[in-house]
């Protein structure tokens, strides 16, 4: 089975290495890092990381399962034919298309959100809405063969929920004990229902600043 | 600030991205990925993913946080003096010596957890005992300024405890909300105290094979 994950400028590593590391222990599987604006070594939007796209694109037209990740980098191919025409070819021969934070952005670029509930980073919600697609605030959000996941480390639980599709239940709960995912974050703070509303505050304006 | 992850073939992708994505995001600080077998491209255990690793250990002697990640590789680096110096090097002025992982082995090979207790991957318990720790099953164990975390994904954990130490809770919190850090795994099998029996008897055995 091929899982083609492509990767670009800016974008956000766990959204990538997340679904990577569950995907990548499925049986028979091969997770594919494709280069979406060429070949070579692509940056994190930190600058600070960088991971090898060895193959193009157009090396895998047709995978099984398709894992778009977020960043930046996403405003930039949204806009980009080459890889949007890639996106609606792989996505009408694959068994699952999945993307993870602003990854969901360039899904719907390509029309496959049209009328589908989706969900995104949640500063970013509106933005799917623009593309055509129903906005809901859920961590994961699948529709037909169509998953979206909420923001950068969403992609986990997004993989999790598909490794137990393609491969059953037991697979999935022995990878998440491969991978320790029993998590114990130090702070309530994971979501707009439950940070402190200053702290929310405070993400909304950096955001800003940056945007 | 300065925060070094140090990479080696058959790296865990997650062990070292999970903290990268968190502490990253940190005011003023940059993360560097350092080759400990040399510069250059590191591959993941899979083989399917490559970082690159762009500075030699030597150019960081005195990192101000250290963060090392698990993997098969650690096996290997536990006998390479020229590491396990660097590791005790950078310990002895750094203000956080962390690991994610199988990377407590080699904190533990470099002398650093003589008499402490600390964790690492759950079936790897018992080596941490034969390199003098205290093995403990929780998934952040903090003695001083060295902090050891339990298997792959608990470097989010670990990596969000580190941020509020280094820069307050609020950051930490700031920090959780942008990476969406709200897990809802779709099992509870992410430890032996919760996973179903039979399903850590596979993984178990599993692990046997690949030894």
């Amino acid at each position: 089975m091929d899982i083609a994950i492509p990767l670009y400028d800016q974008f956000t590593a766990l959204d990538a290495i997340g679904p990577y590391e569950v995907l990548s222990r499925l049986p028979d599987a091969t997770v594919h890092f494709l280069g979406a604006d060429g070949t070579g070594p692509k940056k994190t939007e930190t600058g600070m990381l960088t991971i090898l796209a060895e193959r193009p694109l157009e090396d895998f037209p047709h995978p099984e399962v398709i894992v778009v990740p977020g960043g930046f980098g996403t405003r930039r191919l949204m806009e980009d034919e080459a890889t949007l025409e890639w996106v609606r070819g792989a996505h009408a021969t694959s068994t699952w298309t999945t993307s993870v934070c602003t990854g969901a952005l360039l899904l719907g670029a390509a029309g496959i959100l049209d009328g589908l509930k989706a969900t995104t980073h949640w500063l970013e919600l509106e933005s799917l809405r623009e593309l055509g697609a129903e906005p809901v605030e859920e961590r994961v959000v699948r529709q037909g063969k169509v998953i979206t996941a909420a923001g950068v480390s969403s992609g986990i639980d997004m993989a999790l929920t598909l490794a137990a599709e393609i491969a059953g239940p037991e697979w999935a709960q022995g990878i998440q004990l491969g991978i320790e995912y029993d998590p114990q974050p130090p702070f309530d703070a994971g979501s707009t229902r439950t940070a402190p509303p200053e702290i929310v505050e405070l993400v909304r304006a950096a955001a800003k600043q940056l945007a």
